[in-house]
């Protein structure tokens, strides 16, 4: 997630270089085809660029807006984990009349929120294994869906609490209401992690943009002369940036400047629960990269 | 779905390639009625087709958006079964105090979705088949909504575990409670395949395409001779593609390369539960075929 | 429901042919007024129907957006009526030891659907008397509310059962939960009827689209001659089919071939809840009308 | 809410008539302006109005979609109520075991309805009295915040009935939920009417629109002479008049053609919930004004 | 949040008097450039700032939508902590049977709501303490999320009452449910305030407006001469101030006149739980700031 308030223009030109070169060839073509071809035999008509125009708008518009409501989502996700981790372990904080495996418990969500963070980056960090006993990774190893193996755990454990009387029928639901909630979220996440966004839209998107700078240069050139090179490029920049600034959010768990904060996130997460296990040794919050972005 | 990152420009054309004759012979028809008729009386006003690119802008527009919502839905209904699926297995795991009837139900689970698959894809697979037994598959066969059935038999059990006392109150009521969840999924895609899209929005879009590539043929000819019959398919070409890629969304269960990836997640589904089983015999998952779609 | 991919434009033309004759007649007008009275005096301007053509593209989509949204929350409202019908029954059938009375609730329900449809349609039909008893006949004959009514009874019945310990808390909570839930969806659905679409909004459209294919026919004739009134009305042809497409979605309970099959979906209740109570007499489902639509 | 189909353009007219002074004028002034003085210097750019047209229709729009939205989520909560107001009546009537508390209950709701319209639309009619006890007035009394007065008189009561054994702890439960339902649609009534909508939209949307009328008036005034200052005022009517119709549905609880009919509303749930208590003596359905509206 | 109907003109030119400066220099050096350069040489499309229009309309609309969206969802956010605190006060003062333990619950969630606030404003007043008991503030102390704090010292004594008989399953489920909403708004109000709206939109947003303004001088300067450096301003202004004026609602929990009254909405609920506990020591409603806005 960026932080910083003003991003550089140059990180803007460096995302687009390779389509700036391809524009700059379409453009300089199109004015050399008007100039010595089509220039001797017809005018071209303005109504095409500004038809084209309005196609594309509506492209990037819809792009953008589905691309931001999937980062938003999946922004939303990640709160709720949030939220009930908290819920989580304050129930097992204070309802549970056995301490230790309380504790556990909680260590234990810690470890699923790190093994959901790796499995939806792709990484294979074994921060995660931390909090896990002895028995768990075990257990944990047999599957290849970590995350959903320890929740697994979570489930046999509460059932041991249940038999043994350590909680009550109505503690015992509200604490797998928090594991069946965090199963959605969990679900969630995978959901918009895999499910492609329709490519078709993207692509017809990047031909369609190159369509609009060729007309449109060939058009500005009737007026402009060589200058429409200039001016071909610059409105298709407009255009080019802003669709693949909107792609940048849809995929929100890749590990970049426009991706969700998620190690921050999950830091907070851990922060919380540890504070109130009441441990000393408390990790630091994440902090920024070059006061400009956060991952 | 679709995973490669670009999809032929060829793909797009053979989507299309009926609309596109029609166009160029509207086109071409167009160029000669200005030609020889027309230019000798009147000259057409540019005004038209652009007001007209409007509406169609405004058409497409609101097809594709609430085709993508249709297919979304779609995909977030289908990421609920898998979360109430994981939920249900668990619960029914670890809470449950009869081993087998537990396995049995979490294998007549796997079956509710494969039938429930075929029913929304109108294949007639028996795969479902497989997780079912003998008892179950006589009574299935009496019901002509069979994944329905195959909930109906899971409350019968259910009600046996509860009267042994192999559950008590409160797992009774949780795990009814992913029933009655699972029975709002199942409607929900119901609800899509059987509700058409006003078929209203798609006719007169095309009517209206065909319109606007006409004028804008008209008009364009005034300038550019026949070269007006290749920008007139060109524009054409831009908001048929984008309609009909649009339409692509609506029904997100049939088979193909738009079509949501059901076998993919109904295989997700199976491995996970499986795994919590602790079986051996776990199937692979689905491959994406020729990597550029997966089904 | 319209189920013909294509309908006819002597259908949209029969729809419309009322705007079209005053449109004409306007265009007519226009077009006379400008050739003997303006054109002495004054050009008029083409940036007057442009402007006009953003505002009532503007007036038509939210129309039509806010008519669909109508369209498709009842189409939601029915599909969670048709879930908690199969979830109440599933219910009723497997957890209450009272085989007879969990029957008569089931029919009763069967009575609820149909009593709920044919107010929402203002018909009289008395087809939901079928499945009541002489008592509930009675009873619900007391009512203004005949649905509400009938889910009163249910109520009743359902605390008979738990006073007779036929069922437990548990399943009482259970069940009584999808009362409330059915309720919501009742309510919903007669909030839709109810709530008229704001007026001002389809009567200022109107008068706007009025406005524009004057003027738009003025600003054409100086171009086209006469020929600008057949195009006047082709383009506010284009507008009008739209708005009065969208406006058909406003009321989605109306009994015609835009408003929900309401037949269609009640009858696929009644033969889900007659097959899970194992009945031999079970009904035809509906079929469409002319292959075009389904009622 | 209005009922009738057609409103007259007399009422839109009356309702904008001190803005169509304002633009008459404004029109006028630039006519004269742009004849005797800029005519001599300078031609004025079509594309000034143009660009100012895109701005203003997203300005329009923005407001009139959020303006809907309020009204839309204002309907749907009084819709709850009505949902709620039905399942607390049933469940006190058939489930608890004292006939009379239930009835009183389900009186002092009917108040409840009463005083929370009252508090909404800043009315001091005292009817929600008329279903009160003595004890009720006294208590009401004290608090600045009559409706949640009601509500926590019904939670005393709901106390003494569970303390009593007339209800037990599952149907507590259930009463309960309906009381957090009903606090939860309160506020979210208190929210919409206290939220003031952000000032600075409607504040520039008016300035734009002033500014778009005389750039408007400016360049068609080239073409039309003193005609434009006719049509500058007809153009800039569309957009107030939509401007304005789209501001009245901000505040849905005002008391006008455009506001919510709560009494309408209100009276429902009363007749139904009167019904339910076989009541003899119900009001009347109220009756719309003028066949024009309800309130 | 403003309340006054009319802003100032002069307020809204205060907030972007530096843009004002940068766009005047613009558009006076792109006359000049124009003027005693390019007019040798070539016409400058009227296309280019078309285009450009187009394309910022989008971004702006984008902004604008989202950052209301937020500001609509933290307000929704506080509406539902209004409601949940009502109805936890509602059941603490009713349902538990020790009076004392009730009161000190309810005076602590008020110090909840002043903890929130103080965190989400940044701001460290101290106000919340005065509702603390001294073991609260010492056990508060430890935690660097206050008012997460102080929701487990809440459960800590719901077990307390519990244990102790005060309350029975079913309302200390009631109860701790609340908690756990409790714990959604909280964690919903830092996802909003922690969560950055992409940078980019912003940033790009600035520098195409820029750019608009300078090809709309450069256009309309062949028309107006140097008044086109008035209307290049004039115009740029419209766009500025619609974005800035968007942008002012991103962030609904700064402390300026955009922001929610969160001094309010805290103050309301303080005096409806003081009520409830029939306090005589009533704080005031918090006053408008100059009758312009309150905070």
């Amino acid at each position: 997630m960026l932080i910083a308030q003003n991003i550089k223009l140059s990180r803007v030109l460096l995302d687009t270089w390779k389509v700036d070169v391809i524009m700059i060839i379409s453009c300089t073509a199109a004015y050399f085809v008007r100039e010595y071809l089509i220039s001797y035999h017809f005018q071209i008509s303005t109504i095409i660029p500004t038809v084209l125009g309005t196609a594309i708008a509506f492209f990037i518009g819809f792009n953008n807006n589905q691309a931001y409501d999937r980062w938003w989502e999946a922004r939303k996700i990640w709160g709720a984990i949030v939220n009930d981790s908290r819920s989580l372990a304050r129930n097992l904080i204070n309802f549970v009349e056995d301490e230790e495996t309380a504790k556990r418990m909680v260590c234990r969500h810690i470890s699923f929120i790190y093994a959901l963070k790796a499995n939806l980056r792709n990484t294979v960090d074994e921060i995660y294994t931390k909090y896990l006993t002895e028995f768990d990774k075990l257990e944990v190893g047999k599957h290849s869906n970590k995350h959903n193996a320890i929740l697994n755990i979570q489930a046999m454990e509460l059932q041991k609490l249940y038999k043994e009387n350590k909680i009550d029928g109505f503690k015992f639901m509200e604490i797998n209401e928090m594991l069946v909630k965090l199963t959605d979220s969990m679900g969630g996440c995978e959901r918009i992690k895999n499910t492609i966004f329709p490519t078709t839209y993207s692509y017809l998107t990047k031909v369609f943009i190159w369509l609009f700078v060729v007309t449109f240069t060939l058009v500005i050139s009737q007026d402009m002369g060589y200058w429409s090179i200039f001016m071909g490029w610059l409105i298709g920049f407009v255009f080019v940036s802003t669709q693949i600034n909107g792609m940048r959010l849809v995929n929100p768990f890749n590990i970049n400047a426009s991706g969700l904060p998620l190690n921050n996130i999950a830091r907070t997460i851990e922060i919380n629960l540890l504070q109130m296990l009441n441990e000393e040794d408390i990790p630091e919050p994440v902090r920024p990269i070059n006061d400009e972005y956060i991952l």
